[in-house]
């Protein structure tokens, strides 16, 4: 046996409580390595009293990666403190107790001492990592505001284009989106089926993104005021539809009053301990503009912190005191005026943890289902325990799916084997919050990913829309709309119906009602491969609820596929896939979902 | 190359922030299996410019266990934002890139691409794991006050028996120890070296030991009142020595007014969810004591949550806002009024930690240098990431040391594969604060653990000294005190000249003065193992500091062990060894601690 891969740690993704009472603990081996692993556990306090140790419970295989297999042990008895070790039985005939002094003899020496079993010490509700119940229902509709509607001609700012009038788009046009656009539309999106809309800043900034905030207590007065935030809030809220805005509390706009002050007083400023400034003096934003040193450039030797190496965007101390009420101070004032529903956290892995968890308790004081959505590219374990966030953009997960169906990077094996991997990064209450998309402002566009490859789109879309987590559409991508890298990927919002891809439209909305029609399952569901033909470039997955079963299976090859079907499926979505009383044939490009009925 | 066996976990022990500016990151490979590691490092904001990835650097080798090598980077320049990854090189000639998403090949497709590296995001001070200077300064007394010294007959419990007149003891015995007493021997104290005393409870509890505390504002009766106790800590403050209390904080006494309470009007009490209580009614601390069931009672069909099985301990619920307000007062009121040093937190591991992170804070706004420490027997790694303990009462470590030395149990390669996995468990200045200490009220004494080898005391002794962590000295062990477990090893503190062992006082001195000798080098060098003979029964150990090395050897064999004795050395303590100008022999049961000059 390989005991040098063998991975525990308590009080982690790989032990925790899913639901109260409910404890899932999880091993990893190496692959192929173990025949079966029984898990053992028992109070700490009565081992010797109800030898414990010599019941064993077999853990079920979770799932495998390219290097790995992780085992599960769901236990369906509460529990209020657990002494638990792994008793591991390896292919060529060993077996192992492993606990938390390490790997040892099966033998009584070592099963009768209680001390060096690992522990769930005690059960704690307030421990348990829990998310809000309606995001797991949610689908996400992305919208950059300054380019999704002009409603309001009146507050379009100087210089304004006109809509979608460029080939080619810089980083400074505008056109003159605002929210009494998104409130024109709002019966457009619910008529897709979106039920949650995350916009990008929306406060007072000179910029068309707006990530450069000037006051955080102002809509951008391109974009409308507070009456109308409120408005738009409420018809919202009115259609059953949740409001996610964007925090950028990493850093501000150099031509905020507060960077104003530092650049005019300098050491003398009150504002000198709101950033990280090593050297004074500090510039002002216009003597920055004046050396051409905007939103692109990279400066490393700024005599500040920014974020990246833009000079624009002095990046925020929210280490001091009074920089934390104040952004605090704003985290609520949305929540509590304005009653919105969850904050989209920009950068937020280079904000300390500290403030987040004051974030996270300060928020949730005023609104107990409010979600909190950290922008994470990386593996994101440690803004994920409970006391942060409730989500990373899941871009980790994603880039996955993207890497196989638009990248040609991986074999459906490899896809599989990734995925396992994210999918053992976390909790599993985790993945049910997580926030999925397979583009946004920060990227290039699905259909441009794909060279404009529709059917394509399709299939990745409905892969990403079975993963655990919600999904969430780009605005645009129900149209058809395309765009490369930052600004491309920013274009107006085509809205003249005959410019717009009506089946992609219709199929949006299809894959919208099919997530929102098996959202339990979809949430809550395991995920196990059911084929994976490397060869022939075909992936089956599986998602099962305790007597639901949903299969799906793509064809990424160049050969039709064909699928014997079963006189107790039928088919809930699919594309370029026909489906007779034998037998289904998906097309190169296609897929199909089917349901299955259980035999009872 | 077995890489199932690779581990790394980015922000944890495997990646932190040892001291402003200079970063550690640690890898785990299989033992034997890797000939080298360079770590490949960045800014993630320009790769593409500085193309960093062509630059590695070498890893150092920090230590073995019998499964793994752990490998070290020190970064030694400030880092602000760290993109990394591992390249890895084989025994068997192979070569790998590990990084965020897994093990590639080490080709320029995965070097080249910044996003799946891993990342320490940004530094932020207030994130790092920091704990008191003092801490690790200390050489620690644990006193238990019933037992120390009767300093005021007149506030004695009743039927207080004559000062250590029973063989055997009970668990209701009462001698009474008290403040006075401890008042008296501080002197005894400071001239033995010591500078932090830790005491068990000494709030108001009828029991001997007070951890069924009724009221946590009071002083015990027998034990004086607030305002000797003032007295006592500026007698302690006025010595150089810190103070430690212990905060009982899982359970309460079943006499406490709020038990008594909640036993007296049920459902109807304000009291009823200080407790976790699964059906009413609930008895009365007199009636459980009619019913015999008594502080060692097993009863695991209470109605309501206990320490244990204990029915006179009820757990307190924790998550109870006006309860977390209760106890983090009376926290901050021993700092505030009487100026403590410090908290043991007792049965730290079953309360929540959402508890341990607020009474952190409230801690740490009073008094910032101020120590917390954690009752945990087991690994301890969710409770030391710097908000919420500083350290945790050593037994995982320590218990290895008992085991070789006392148990016989391993051998000197075990022993030292063994304290290696302790050592990686946590950050370096998380070791730098432990508590380590041989025996406690928990435990039978070391010299009966012993069977009253006093050779062997030592030698296990001095071994613990060298450790990194503060040391603690479980009052009496200095004067050769033996006792088994609880009640016998809380025996009366022997205070006759004539039965105190003044061979082990001069030894307990002499260790106490070279740990302060050679504090930093103890508390901040590196630990690496010299020399270990299975056959021979011989460990060597060195501790390095820059320039400064220290050299151990401990002889657990039958045979005397001779030692070169090299010009540039000189012993600063031993036990049952002889050095000549070319020879040191270390007898049986013997050790010796040499310091070497380095060339220049």
């Amino acid at each position: 046996m390989e005991k040098s891969a063998i991975y525990h740690r308590p009080e982690s993704e790989y032990c925790y409580i899913y639901s109260p009472g409910h404890v899932h603990v999880r091993l990893r081996t190496k692959k192929g390595d173990v025949d079966k692993v029984n898990f053992i556990q028992g109070d700490p306090f009565n081992l010797h009293l109800k030898n414990w140790h010599l019941n064993e419970s077999p853990m079920e295989h979770l799932a495998s990666t390219d290097l790995h297999d992780y085992w599960l042990m769901d236990t369906d008895e509460y529990v209020k403190r657990m002494s638990y070790g792994f008793h591991i039985y390896g292919k060529d005939g060993s077996d192992v107790l492993y606990n938390d002094k390490g790997v040892f003899p099966y033998e009584e020496e070592h099963l009768n001492n209680s001390g060096p079993y690992f522990r769930l010490p005690y059960f704690h509700e307030t421990d348990r990592f829990k998310a809000p119940d309606w995001v797991k229902k949610t689908i996400w509709y992305q919208i950059f505001p300054e380019r999704f509607k002009n409603g309001n001609p009146e507050n379009d700012p100087e210089n304004t284009l006109e809509w979608d009038s460029k080939a080619e788009l810089t980083t400074t046009d505008f056109y003159g989106g605002d929210l009494e656009g998104i409130i024109q539309k709002l019966d457009y999106l619910e008529e897709l089926g979106i039920n949650g809309i995350y916009m990008t800043p929306i406060f007072q900034a000179p910029s068309n993104h707006k990530y450069d905030t000037t006051d955080y207590y102002q809509i951008d007065s391109a974009f409308g005021d507070k009456e109308l935030f409120k408005q738009f809030v409420d018809e919202v809220h009115r259609r059953g539809m949740r409001i996610m805005l964007d925090a950028v509390f990493n850093h501000i706009g150099a031509h905020s009053s507060q960077w104003n002050d530092v650049a005019e007083y300098q050491e003398d400023s009150k504002y000198r301990d709101w950033f990280h400034i090593r050297e004074f003096p500090v510039p002002k934003a216009t003597d920055i503009q004046a050396k051409g040193l905007e939103y692109n450039a990279h400066a490393e030797d700024l005599p500040y912190e920014t974020y990246a190496y833009v000079p624009m965007m002095p990046k925020i101390n929210t280490h001091h005191e009074e920089v934390q009420e104040y952004l605090l101070d704003i985290a609520t004032y949305w929540i509590k005026e304005f009653d919105i529903d969850g904050w989209r956290l920009d950068v937020a892995n280079e904000v300390d943890h500290s403030f987040w968890k004051k974030f996270n308790q300060r928020c949730l004081s005023v609104k107990p289902d409010f979600y909190i959505l950290g922008e994470i590219w990386t593996s994101s374990r440690s803004w994920l325990n409970g006391d942060e966030f409730h989500g990373v953009m899941n871009y980790s997960l994603v880039g996955n799916i993207t890497d196989f169906f638009v990248g040609k990077k991986s074999t459906p094996t490899e896809l599989a084997y990734l995925l396992n991997e994210q999918l053992t990064l976390y909790r599993k209450q985790t993945q049910e919050t997580m926030f999925n998309m397979l583009d946004s402002h920060d990227t290039a566009r699905i259909l441009t990913m794909t060279n404009g490859d529709k059917d394509l789109v399709k299939s990745t879309m409905a892969f990403m829309f079975l993963m655990h987590g919600s999904p969430c559409i780009y605005y645009g991508t129900e149209v058809g709309m395309a765009g490369g890298a930052d600004p491309q990927c920013r274009r107006c919002m085509v809205w003249e119906e005959e410019k717009q891809d009506h089946d992609m439209l219709t199929f949006t909305k299809d894959l919208i009602q099919f997530r929102k029609d098996y959202q339990p399952l979809l949430s809550y569901g395991n995920l196990k491969w059911n084929l994976l033909l490397d060869e022939e470039n075909v992936v089956g997955l599986k998602r099962e609820l305790g007597d639901d079963l949903m299969l799906a299976y793509f064809n990424q090859g160049e050969k039709s596929f064909e699928l014997a079907q079963a006189d107790n499926q039928k088919t809930l979505l699919s594309h370029l896939s026909t489906t007779t009383s034998e037998k289904t044939m998906i097309e190169p490009n296609g897929f199909t979902i089917l349901w299955e009925k259980q035999a009872k």
